[in-house]
């Protein structure tokens, strides 16, 4: 099998030894080219041994990013809703889509399938109604008769015979779709000239969509969608972030919880069943950070019975929502702390530090997430800022999910040579690029996201061996047993192997 | 005698020992506060032991932070032009104008003093002769005659007459005081579009302001009138940052190197004798880095014999110049290498990592800066992309001096609550707060460098702890010897103690 990278501290200490003693004389070259070497070693890919044809693909790539680097209108440096036809032109771009880049494993239940596929074939379905709220939105509903309405929107609406009735149906479409995703051909930073305003406008997005994704069938063939348009984008495992809601039928009766869950695991069968180069999903329950202390209790306990009942496609348990506005891990630690007291496993996968609110209480989750032992870090944008807390993250293995396009979109960071994750990049930080919310942000799968951080972060320092060690650790840092880690870096390595060679020839 | 702080290494090891063992059990409040502690303890001024009377202006100073941090308009996040009347206006600022600042350790030598002086006082003197060069710009010379015309220039006209001749020399003045800053009324963005731009204007505002400034009888007062201002703002020692040019008088005849050197020994020496709590000032000799190898060679050689000859005013040796487009430490090794050859004294304080080529050539100047074993680093804003070096500089406390103001106007950062030096604070790494050149950025003293550094960098995370070793840091990490540090550090003492009483009553 393969051998996953290894880190040279006893090195790096010698190294700081011999250093130390210098001082006075003539610099030597040869040390000069040591350390050159030992901080080009340091960094995410710096220390992997690479093949014959994966140096001469290495060059390729190499000259493709200088060709990307060399631009004036540099993609990275702009807000991706400009960015993105430029990088869809980009030849490194298409390398990057096809090139196998292991899991997703940070990415959410329903911003996976771009929009313009919920408006042109999920609005289309018959008993599709719609309503339109007083806050300049709307709603959506599949049932067999007129439903009640809601309260401060119009009444519902056969969305067939609103169409049937309008002269040009495309602008309706539009307006749908405008709806569904925060991605604007408009000016971004008019658009969403705050945090606020595009977290406001983020998850008032969700409750659109909510009303066509939880539709039983629909739910179904989202996620089926979903998985396609992943492994077309040559990712071959996903954990999904999902809030595993009720679903309904057309004549209004539900399927709890527990239905989502096990549609993901037969669909996720069934897909790679057909697929037997896709390596399977894990579920990641989410519940937002707004509830009360009692209904946290209660989501606790609900995620270790489901933890316990499915282990194979459960993974574990996180808050989402907005940080900044919603209560801290430490708010909740009693019922965070319900599974370790009761002494059973609920692996955690803490949002934290998706904030740039230093030094305030929020600010603090990075720290408890830790010492409620997360297994992984979502975001970790304010990391740096906390020196003990990115020291135990790296000694204790607990990756970073850096989402590029998302914290630039959701207005953290402007350029996105400046994201801190290009910092611990260089450091050989544990880390994974993930989405997070593709389709809220006008981007597909993963290879957007592969493009900023490799061309963006990477600057000149990013290499092939980048890539690889990415990929690798997108799996190395999963939640996968041991054993099935093996068997995906199996599956893994002959991918890579196969999109070298092809590469090349 | 003042203790200097020390870091806990030793305590941060053993925590994260016990850490590593916690894992599957509940968290421990206790150890939460301990780690939250370490990490307040482990930033700039986190371990100090404050007097009863600071805690209390301490906590005077955080609810001055607070109002600041609260504005809407925040000045860290502006543009320094534009920040610069809201700064004035803030009750911090004139708190901080008022603090014993310690020593500014990175300042260049013809940005010291308000462009307003030199237009109203300066211009005004007898014999000021002006021409207008072909693009736009312009040049000065004092002489008892009509000088020699120059390349690419108008005539040269005496300044007293063109004055008499116009209508409104107001106009003229203003002409004049804008081709001597940077500083501009208009919108800075558009005015300098790019770092290429902004460095042209810069280098080309020292072209202007040469003709007044190495005036023998102008030199002279310059430094003086320098030392004055930052005297005013509380600052009691300078390390200058000197090209230590020929100088001339009315007639033609000049004065050679030693002359500039020998004038602000004597300069400094008055002053401090005219002002007894000024601790004094030394002189770190520097040459542009667009100078060829001989040259270069040169100028080691003529620093090393300054050296030996005015040991207690000559601190070192240095480069200037835009790095991006200058040459490279390692060009230059044979020349830098010559002192550690012959055995001989020269402490080099080099500019590096001022730069965002990240990756490049220019980028490894941080690395070699300490390979030649540099007593500190002017800049360091790459710091943070070169593990090892950081490492290194930290190890060995090569101090890097910090300089706001002048990476944003030069435009390595925007807002400057991203500028890295904020997670140097906030890790403990040895670094001064320096104004590099204020004039030229419309700026006065090291105070609204303080400000930036404590309020933009320091967010919510800085308080009174910060100010204070930021002050102590500057004594610290200066070139004075450890007796004269000891010195230093009494009189900053003395003038602590006064201004934290004065605040308080």
């Amino acid at each position: 099998m393969t051998v996953l990278p290894q880190r040279r501290h006893v090195a790096v200490a010698c190294l700081f030894l011999c250093c130390a003693t210098l001082g006075d004389s003539v610099p030597d070259p040869r040390i000069r080219d040591t350390l050159m070497q030992l901080e080009a070693s340091m960094q995410i890919g710096g220390n992997l041994v690479l093949s014959e044809a994966e140096r001469r693909l290495g060059t390729y790539i190499d000259k493709l990013k200088g060709e990307e680097l060399a631009q004036a209108d540099f993609p990275p440096a702009l807000h991706f809703f400009k960015a993105k036809p430029l990088i869809r032109k980009s030849p490194l771009y298409s390398l990057l889509q096809k090139m196998p880049k292991g899991g997703v494993l940070h990415v959410h239940d329903f911003s996976l399938v771009d929009v313009d596929w919920l408006v042109k074939n999920v609005t289309y379905r018959p008993y599709c109604y719609i309503c339109f709220t007083y806050d300049q939105s709307m709603r959506f509903l599949f049932s067999s008769r007129l439903p009640k309405p809601l309260p401060q929107c119009s009444p519902w609406m056969l969305l067939e015979s609103l169409r049937a009735k309008m002269e040009n149906a495309t602008s309706l479409d539009t307006s749908i779709m405008t709806n569904l995703t925060l991605f604007t051909e408009e000016e971004p930073e008019v658009v969403y000239p705050s945090q606020d305003v595009v977290w406001k406008r983020f998850e008032q997005s969700f409750q659109v969509i909510w009303g066509l994704v939880t539709y039983a069938p629909v739910f179904r063939d989202y996620y089926y969608r979903g998985l396609t348009q992943f492994y077309i984008d040559n990712v071959m495992y996903l954990e999904l972030r999902a809030l595993l809601p009720e679903t309904y039928e057309l004549d209004g009766s539900t399927h709890d919880r527990t239905w989502s869950l096990r549609t993901y695991r037969d669909i996720t069968a069934q897909f790679v069943a057909e697929h037997p180069d896709f390596f399977g999903a894990r579920v990641i329950f989410t519940v937002h950070r707004g509830l009360n202390e009692s209904m946290m209790t209660q989501a606790v306990e609900e995620a270790m019975k489901m933890q316990r009942d499915f282990p194979e496609i459960m993974a574990g348990f996180d808050l989402v929502g907005h940080e900044d506005s919603g209560r801290s891990l430490w708010y909740f630690r009693q019922a965070l702390s319900l599974p370790a007291e009761r002494g059973v496993s609920l692996p955690f996968f803490f949002h934290a530090g998706e904030t740039d609110l230093e030094g305030t209480e929020v600010d603090q989750n990075l720290l408890d997430a830790l010492l409620f032992n997360t297994s992984r870090i979502g975001h970790g944008f304010a990391l740096l800022r906390h020196p003990v807390a990115k020291k135990l993250s790296r000694e204790r293995g607990v990756a970073v999910e850096v989402c590029p396009i998302s914290n630039q979109v959701l207005k953290l960071v402007t350029d996105l040579r400046n994201h801190p994750a290009a910092i611990l990049m260089l450091e050989g930080h544990p880390l994974v690029i993930s989405p997070d919310d593709p389709a809220m942000f006008g981007a597909t799968g993963l290879s957007y996201d592969f493009y900023e951080a490799f061309v963006g972060f990477g600057g000149h320092s990013s290499h092939i061996g980048t890539l690889k060690e990415l990929a690798m650790n997108s799996i190395r840092y999963s939640s996968l047993s041991p054993r099935l880690q093996e068997q995906a870096l199996a599956l893994w390595q002959r991918q890579w192997e196969k999109f070298v060679s092809e590469i090349l020839s």
